[in-house]
């Protein structure tokens, strides 16, 4: 069994990115820009409406106040500061989910947040009690072995693990940087049969070759490629083929 | 029996611009700042667990999204747009609200938004489904008479009427325009004998000198004048001298 | 002899909107966003050197700062303000061009601005004293007839009348609003047909039929569909086989 | 011989943080925000007309793109990014210094990135670029030793060593970080003296108590704190009185 999690509603305003009526019939997960790295209101308030049309989770993706970057700029944000950021965001989407029937199911944070709380313990802290101050003990959706995972599960809140259907990863199991040659995966057979064996929980290829095993309760596609939302729907077939049920998590 | 309201939580990061915990002290029901004209998440934040420790109502002061124009310039926001930006600012503020021990209990609309929602149809309807989008039936603060109130009342939100202790009123019992002679009384004894005569529902004398009956459940006081703060605590303690007394609206 | 201009440089950050290269080879004269409803400097650099390695001249498009309804969104900025804010676009904006050898050659205002400084002579003006703020005498690039154009005029600016090849006019040469019926042109052969009728100083059809005709230097053609590139490169081709000369205004 | 700087049009919209008339009595050099940390537009143009009547030398003030923390946290802005941002600054504000007939004729990051670039090579070089891109040869106004001086002085741009009259410096040069104790000098006594010790090239004791040399052409007063009008009269009075010019660097 395996959760599929993409990025969605990471427009703003005029600008489109994500196909995100598309990717809402292949993933069972979807993590909604919240407005600091994109993300308009109205935007929030279709996807949330759509997604819980489609029985598809809704979490909160929350990040660095950052349009300009897309939230892709680390950034030096205070602990203070950056709990309340988080709990602003989740909070602004929260009322759109309730709105739709549904409610915030988790959260997963965006961009160079996302990778800062892998290592920095201080950051990690700071969203972990961003999301407790929005109240619910909600899950933390990331990377197995983060601080992020660490500082949540230290509170009591659940973790969910997920690994990278289109990553390089090093044998060490961390990402291969996208500086790096081998960082992105651009052979969609390739990343089906990752996908496959991920949710199988079996070995994939390290980027030197290497046999390497990824623990994951969900995959996450990206969906800001062209054929992203083909990929997606695919993966989802094939994985259901191989006897895979296509879930979110619990 | 009168309550208090005033704008507080206007700063933004470095900048502050309200003396809020002065104000608190004085004041009923806090009109807090979201986001969208002023109001960081981490002051929010503050305010909110300060007005709970002093028992303070607190309101979403939803606003356009103009930071640079601190929301008081007009804008042609299109319905849907300007009902989910009003939803996600309440969702923002309940999260704090909430964190702190209390609950958004009013809505009351800033600057430009304020003043076109009472005779703008259109947009008075936008905010309204806005606060409805946010689930719980808020009451809305603002002017006798105005669109909003209107709007309001036909989806059956509560509606309180306020009166303003330090504007001039025309005869008809619109504000003076800001442009024109009288549109801000500076004199303290004034201002403290109308916010009396409005508490007790006598008449108060229009800028033509006209007597005028000013109906209110609230009296709004200004946070962002240099002596707001000492002003308000005297307006508090002559209310409570003349016997009326200052409470939030039930 | 015609000059075609487009809106270019229409992202932002992460987001993309207009395919700048393309419209680069088929237009003459660039209205590059500067940053206050889509443009990051980045970009603003980017078609600049492009621009000015085709040929292409630079105009800064000025806008309303409003990224959230990229500039489309009427808004009631103080006059003072809105010079200061177009001298700001046109100085930014300034420093792209001469770096790429260039220069800022005139100025077009964008969305609701354009539409607002029609009819509204107080931000017509604000917005022809920020150009001069800027420095040069730079044209102003409008509707012919338009507060504007004659708030440029008193002043000693010139003025660039231009007509519209994929929007329906009223008899009185005024654009059909984008609400009503009529107000778009989606053929591709009737935009054509109707920018060699322009360029040739010949009479189109009004929304009901009559003759109208529309005196243009400058043929405005749109960026932001998806097959804006070759239906300018198709306009440009077509022009020029009709023996029409497409040059960028003197 | 010693400039006074200070950073002067910290406001946003609605909110002032600096007093700038006062401060513009005092100073002969402005370091005026440019609108990415601080600094609207019509306060750019009224601080620039006010520095060009006293004869105050214009500097841009360029900073991240962060209204929400003040340009004080650190980004990781990607080189081509920052460059462009930092000439896109110089640009906006060179319109305003302009149209007051004067010219911008300096350079200085603020906050975060004036802290960045005296140990990061790769922003320190960004901002040169974005300084050449600006066309003429600005001089670099920051700290002695830092990356950015050497990056500016490899291209033959002029450096202009600074000093602070109140904050507290390590054996080492460096400043006390202003987390730690003895980072901020708040006895006026003490500022004075120290402003005439730098600028009689005399030691100042460093936190540890040893003397130490600090090397400046201007000395920087910090324009944000209360008393910071009356205190930087102060020193540009005794520093005239100790028979001590007090001049904008040539």
């Amino acid at each position: 069994m395996i959760d599929l999690n993409a990025d969605l509603g990471e427009g703003f305003g005029r600008w489109e990115l994500t196909d995100d009526d598309a990717l809402l019939n292949s993933v069972t997960s979807a993590n909604i820009a919240c407005g600091f790295h994109a993300g308009d209101p109205l935007t929030m308030r279709r996807v949330c409406e759509r997604a819980a049309a489609e029985g598809v989770r809704i979490g909160a993706q929350v990040s660095y106040r950052d349009l300009a970057g897309f939230g892709r700029r680390n950034m030096d944000v205070p602990a203070a500061e950056l709990a309340a950021e988080v709990a602003y965001q989740i909070g602004a989407l929260e009322i759109f989910a309730r709105a739709a029937g549904a409610a915030v199911a988790y959260v997963k944070p965006h961009g160079a947040l996302y990778n800062r709380c892998v290592r920095d313990t201080e950051q990690a802290a700071a969203v972990v009690e961003g999301i407790r101050m929005a109240g619910a003990p909600l899950p933390v959706l990331g990377l197995p072995g983060s601080e992020l995972h660490s500082a949540a599960a230290a509170v009591g809140l659940p973790v969910i693990d997920e690994a990278f259907a289109d990553r390089g990863y090093r044998p060490d199991g961390t990402l291969v940087p996208r500086s790096e040659p081998g960082a992105v995966l651009t052979d969609p057979e390739q990343v089906v049969a990752r996908s496959i064996a991920i949710a199988e929980g079996k070995d994939v290829a390290a980027v030197d070759g290497r046999p390497l095993r990824l623990p994951a309760r969900s995959l996450c596609l990206h969906g800001d490629t062209p054929d992203a939302a083909r990929l997606a729907r695919r993966i989802r077939d094939e994985l259901t083929d191989a006897g895979i049920t296509v879930r979110a998590f619990a």
